[in-house]
């Protein structure tokens, strides 16, 4: 029985999980700029909306059934629904559907979606323990800070390797986030850590099926699980992420230490954080943008010969499906987001539904877009020419896609997309109540109001 | 934002995932021979005497008042103790007593502990479906079979790397199982083995705290669920173990598949289970059992110069501790491990109590104790000098520890292990009965008598 291959470990990493623990637990609350605060209700309003928009997906439903075998108390509330079961399901079930529709935030340093698993897990605590807004709110930031910082270091090898960085790196940011509303010491809190590190969810296989969406509802769950394991004096390793055979160094090639420590508690990765205007992966953004701005320029299916799409490699390794079948596959198609862009002027949900991504009009234009590998165009952009039948050509460059930190989406923005998903679950006149809670959840006495608001019938 | 680092992928894998849902699902009742048909049993009983014997430390305790922070029904026993929890819950407590004091079973060719996540997932689901002991049996046979080819498939390379690999492949394991208790067809126990596949649970850092139990518990409550889960509709990669960024390629450097094909249905590596009389890490044992040895030869703490022993590298890798400062740490000192065999001849968990391990003639014997990696003695093996105050020399060479497989325990010697650890939970006479129902199991209606008898007060 030989053992030969070793780790080339770095055996000098500084200790990044206490550090990680202390910043935790003595952050003070609200340490940030008015900027920040502002993007956590951003943040937050958009996780919920996308939660209750696919609250009837059949992921979610599929989820809720596995649940119910388990004969949960009714402990927390599954957004846009009325059924409640017990916090650790409602923080996998509202994690799996935040991220069904692929319509949640983006980390864009990491592709991570960092609500899912922080605010799934938050609010379903929060529910149960009645935290304050205050709380919630700089629980979700803290959080959010975490799992992005450890994607940061770990950022991009350990994504490439193969594992969806959102529920590997996910579970640190919801036990970082429970183990603050616990009020969690640092000695707990840095063991909720270590527990969660051995609690990576995710593998990019999964792409496509609803294992995906799985992913942050694991990580949430299996976060939220770890502070609670914590707080009862259950152990893990002290340098669970720093260790040579800790979290870093197993699932990723590279971990650049100074991504958790360089300004911690002074810049905050939720100010990178942006929203989606389409429902699909972030890499198709430009190439559905430049043909929405086509679409403006009068190029129709109608008088389409061709588009030709210079991109980055990594629009066709994730989303090179030529043919998709159905809504799913769709997301995974850069072809059927442009044919979406150019058709309708948006990829909104809808835009994904199966007898759309397969309808004769659509599958024509998609047929008629041709992607190309470029080595000189950035992940952010896309360069779109259109040849039209009668021979002219129609050039768009999108440097940056809408949604993007450098245009992104306003309030209004944001408001109207949480409508167009909310408003078939819950009726417009409750959106409207609930949006406004929403705002105002850092002033808010608890979480409770806000999450009847969000329940199906609620108000 | 470059992404240069890529996968030497096998994009030509054969289909495992398949063919291992399709043995899971078809593989006729009792196919296989009465020697694998009575090691089921032996596994069986061995890991629910493990679990009893360890109902009251604090690692199960703590995982107990954390679940029951979820408000759980009663559906499923905590194995040696009153209390019921939900199946996911028992599944999770049950799979981390099995294993908290290190004294579970072993698959000598890749370092597994199957038992736990497959039995604890098994015996909780059957408790709730009353499925009858011989679909329990067939259930832990194929169960057992899945992780382990598994881990074959992946051994050494995915456990150098620093998975854990009992939680790494115990997820398949206990989702097989649940699967094939289920009766899912071949597609839904495919979609289980994939939704398993993105929980992998274990990182070796956490070795030496609470966390290392966990592994198997958090394998058998994923493995569970994701047999829920893929029983209600549920979908994931169907290739989720094979694919290029599947389970095998993303977390391993070694992916041998025809492990999972070579006799398939014909082979059970459950025959190559080992139980342990040592309640430590198998690569200990040697060394103890050579001073078990030692001390039959007359050496004592009194006549003993120092012990010189030449062992294999992992020894050291593991339990290289010199100075271990309470049980847990105990048990990854391969010198307190002598010193136990030498002074009490024997290692059960009570030499492995904090008071023992820091006891005065305990530490001076483990400080005599000089342990040199020889590269030419196996893992299985240890060579040890003691050398007396009088400068007589006593020379012990240990091939196979006892415990082995080619020195495996008796069925008398397993009875004696679990009353061991059963007795001072449950009484002797229960204890009696309950080994009597573990040996019939096979041939019982359903294994509810069976859990009244492990139940604390049960009869």
């Amino acid at each position: 029985m030989a053992l030969n291959t070793k780790i080339d470990a770095d055996h000098n990493a500084p200790p990044v999980t206490r550090i990680l623990a202390e910043y935790i637990v003595n952050h003070p609350s609200r340490g940030w700029d008015d900027a920040v605060e502002h993007e956590a209700h951003r943040t937050f309003m958009n996780w919920l909306g996308c939660a209750v928009g696919a609250a009837g997906h059949e992921a979610g439903e599929a989820a809720l059934r596995a649940v119910q075998v388990l004969q949960p108390s009714a402990q927390a509330s599954i957004l846009g629904r009325s059924e409640q079961v017990d916090i650790a399901s409602a923080a996998l079930i509202n994690g799996i559907t935040s991220h069904t529709f692929d319509f949640d935030d983006t980390h864009l340093k990491t592709i991570i979606h960092p609500a899912g698993p922080v605010c799934s897990a938050v609010l379903a605590l929060a529910e149960l323990t009645g935290a304050s807004g205050r709380q919630i709110i700089d629980a979700i930031v803290i959080g959010i800070d975490v799992s992005c910082r450890i994607g940061n270091m770990v950022y991009p090898h350990h994504y490439d390797r193969g594992w969806h960085i959102t529920g590997s790196t996910g579970g640190f940011g919801a036990a970082a986030a429970c183990a603050r509303l616990l009020g969690l010491d640092a000695d707990k809190t840095q063991m909720a850590l270590g527990i969660a590190a051995s609690q990576p969810v995710g593998l990019r296989e999964q792409f496509g099926t609803m294992t995906k969406p799985f992913h942050p509802g694991g990580a949430a769950s299996a976060g939220l699980m770890s502070a609670l394991l914590a707080r009862e004096g259950f152990t893990a390793s002290k340098r669970a992420i720093e260790a040579p055979r800790g979290f870093a160094q197993v699932l990723s090639t590279k971990f650049d230490w100074n991504e958790i420590t360089d300004e911690l508690g002074k810049r905050f990765e939720i100010s990178f954080n942006t929203y989606k205007p389409f429902a699909c992966g972030i890499v198709i953004h430009p190439s559905i943008d430049a043909c929405v701005q086509l679409r403006a320029q009068g190029v129709t299916a109608e008088n389409l010969e061709r588009i030709d799409l210079r991109v980055h490699s990594l629009v066709l390794e994730l989303t090179g499906k030529k043919e998709p079948a159905d809504g799913l596959q769709g997301k995974f198609s850069v072809y059927h987001g442009c044919a979406a862009g150019l058709i309708f002027g948006r990829a909104s949900e809808s835009e994904y539904a199966d007898d759309i991504v397969t309808r004769e009009d659509v599958v024509g234009v998609r047929r008629k877009v041709v992607a190309t590998i470029d080595d000189n165009i950035d992940e952010a952009s896309v360069d779109a020419v259109a040849t039209l039948k009668d021979g002219r050509k129609v050039h768009v460059f999108v440097e940056h896609a809408i949604g993007s930190l450098q245009r992104p989406m306003s309030d209004q923005d944001l408001e109207a997309k949480f409508s167009s998903q909310a408003d078939p679950v819950l009726g417009a006149g409750q959106v409207r109540k609930l949006m406004d809670a929403c705002w105002k959840l850092g002033q808010a006495p608890d979480a409770r109001g806000l999450v009847a608001l969000a329940r199906k019938g609620g108000q």
